[in-house]
């Protein structure tokens, strides 16, 4: 049910990066986000936080990134090349921080690591792709 | 794609809250923030962008109160009543306010604007669902 | 060293609101803000983080608001008052839940709950103050 | 009335960096979003509005990325160097772009843009010395 996609087609003034990368990164950010929230909030009621609060940390850089990603990204009438990308390379590495961390946890059967994980790996590949494009 | 589903269901200790009306909730917020940030730009590079201005204004609050609420609302572990209630009723308030303007616009021919107020109008809804069903 | 003021007073149109208890409430919420997100990172660093968690929770949900809020008084050309008002009821709620929290573990010598419900309720006082400009 | 210093002198971990540019740093980014946001709402109402829609879309970008770096910066006790030197990379890049656009318009007269330039030289000069601190 997100917007990103049509929206992203009715804008008067279409960016110059690739559309369906685009699409995919800002879903992916809006998603991780959210993912990264509930994540840190679901960990602070485990019994065993003690052992979570790194991935609470990482949970909540990695929301703050995202969401700034996702609206930087939001506005592609005025793309700056020299803020997106080490943006996203900032985005990419939050995500895979997170991700690395909330993988160990869901090893150990916290299922809501393992969803945020999942969020992670997704977000970190869709910032990588669409770094890539923007460097062909 | 969202994980909102997911991740309520995950959290070891869940609100009491309706999940089903909680969920569509945190969704309904997300999906509108980022709808509205991209409205806002696109409004922006429109041409007439001088009869739009009311427009961006308030797509850019509605975007802050959006993304503050479903935040909130995705740390369902610890809900706060007095807390979540005029929050709910500022974000449905927000919504109104911003859909009513892209309605306007949506009748001029602004497709950006008739998305936007279609996301507007669900999030309004579901912040209003949420709100009866706590109020119950 | 914060621009609100000259911000407020360098706007082509300025809010009907008095300009003093809005400056002042903007400055408290973009303060709160800060000290909260802060403290739930020092609470997250304590040995007893378990003592600590509805802190941290309620540290990220006034974040959250005061930040929105913030940056919706900060767009005071298109003053809404039916959104400013459950926003500033609800920024008021958050600080006051924090502040009371945060205040219990100042009592057991945690210096940055100290500092944290300071900053919550100046932004309480601050919210009440410029409510009840918007009701005369 | 900022509470950046003594909420980092308080935290019972400290991060390896330094603590006064990491101090300035945060308030730097924090003082320069709240600036973007009321600049781009001032841009908004000016009669000229249509000459300063790149100065708008730079102001939220700016805004976005700043209160995202002074998030993550706040939460000090476990400094992730992989992620906060791109961020940093992205906020100086954000505050660099929009500074300049802000000067062109306090040229002709725009007090607010003058104001958004000053934070924002401010705060592209703060996150390039933290920069250094990190690398040296």
């Amino acid at each position: 049910m997100s917007y990103a996609q049509p929206m992203a087609q009715s804008a008067p003034e279409k960016s110059s990066v690739d559309m369906g990368a685009l699409v995919e990164c800002i879903r992916a950010c809006v998603d991780c986000a959210q993912a990264c929230t509930a994540c840190a909030d679901a960990c602070l009621s485990e019994q065993q936080v003690q052992m979570l609060t790194r991935c609470i940390h990482l949970d909540l850089d990695c929301a703050d990134v995202c969401a700034a990603t996702g609206n930087v990204l939001s506005r592609q009438t005025a793309f700056e090349l020299v803020l997106t990308q080490p943006l996203l390379q900032a985005c990419a590495q939050a995500c895979k921080l997170c991700g690395e961390e909330c993988e160990k946890h869901a090893q150990h059967g916290m299922e809501h690591c393992r969803i945020c994980a999942e969020a992670c790996r997704r977000c970190e590949q869709a910032c990588n792709e669409l770094l890539s494009t923007l460097a062909a």
